[in-house]
């Protein structure tokens, strides 16, 4: 018999700090994936059979290449069964304190900042306010997130090998550029972010190289 | 050789959801700790001393009964360090595409619902506007999160087992009462959390048993 010849499907945003996130790992692990781009500014996300997909009209959505065809979501649960699925390219460290550390920099960013700063909350707080709002949850989040890094990071996020951690300080970082922050104050961010880009599955995902990137974008990121 | 006697820590805040998913856990695994209360209403958590054990002044931060003394943070990296270390009671299932499912919802809450609807948040809204705010995108989140528990639910948010979902359930549940929404216009959500209501790992961390809850909010819990 062979084996399953079905391509994995992730539902994604050129834009979307969190579908970057799970572009990433696919590509650390090399998986191969199809995308299926959901335009975010179009409420192409917003549509019954989009929620049916995935219930906050949010992407990621993640179809895996097995026999199961429901959608897993939330980008750090994709990324972790990934993680357990895939052994090449771990994201993880083996012991488990270890492991909390890195998932506690992976939640600092998921759950301390990215939410706070993300498109439905930027748009409830309306054009005027949220460049200002935007400014302050972001300085406070990558201050913090950088105090952090001071007793973690060695080339990297932890340590000297790529984890987790970094495949979400990227596209955070990104997001900080985006909110037109000095990330020249976060020393260590700025080092780790650097070191990323020279990553072929950090330059290969990112936003301006994606399908559903609009022409005028597509210098962003070269 | 005896083993070490030295007791886990839990900083914690009696009101803070987040300090109470990890009460549950510990009190699920039947790990002894004792409680540091950290008073987020009089700044406590902004002293340098405390940004040094929580780098963004929050709780919970969990000291283990080992030789670290190094506090992890971020409560679901806690949740997941408590499980890996303490097969008793496991908060996960085996299967990865289960687990992933599990930590889709717990993800769905710790991402989506509850830190833009955190204390921090809605002080930098303002008294005026916050309880506008909080119910937005409390029902917005909620409706979400019913509408993936349609999908999973048994007795409990995934199946007929507690886990790490129904940990975030109730603590969320709580503010979703405190934020003063209606919360039977989520059923399953609703019967999840009144059959839970019956376990004593929720009842003995209810916020109004803790030791730092003031006394006329004693009440609250019977």
């Amino acid at each position: 018999m062979s084996t399953a010849t079905k391509q994995a499907v992730l539902y994604s945003f050129w834009r979307s700090s969190c579908a970057w996130r799970v572009r990433i790992g696919l590509n650390l692990k090399k998986i191969p994936y199809e995308i299926r781009p959901i335009n975010l500014t179009t409420d192409e996300n917003k549509t019954p059979e989009y929620k049916k997909i995935q219930p906050f009209g949010a992407v990621p959505a993640y179809i895996d290449n097995d026999d199961k065809d429901t959608a897993l979501v939330e980008s750090v649960a994709i990324l972790e069964y990934l993680d357990e699925t895939r052994p090449e390219f771990p994201l993880l460290p083996k012991d488990p304190y270890e492991k909390s550390v890195v998932r506690s920099l992976v939640q600092a960013i998921a759950m301390d900042i990215q939410p706070i700063c993300q498109s439905r909350v930027l748009r409830y707080i309306g054009s005027e306010k949220e460049d200002e709002w935007a400014k302050h949850f972001l300085s406070e989040g990558f201050s913090a997130l950088e105090r952090m890094l001071e007793k973690t990071a060695g080339k990297y996020a932890f340590g000297d090998l790529i984890t987790m951690a970094d495949v979400l300080i990227v596209p955070q970082f990104y997001n900080g550029v985006r909110g037109e922050l000095d990330m020249s104050q976060y020393p260590i961010l700025f080092r780790i972010n650097n070191t990323l880009q020279e990553e072929e599955a950090f330059k290969a995902t990112h936003p301006s190289r994606q399908p559903d990137c609009p022409p005028e974008f597509r210098e962003e990121g070269n």
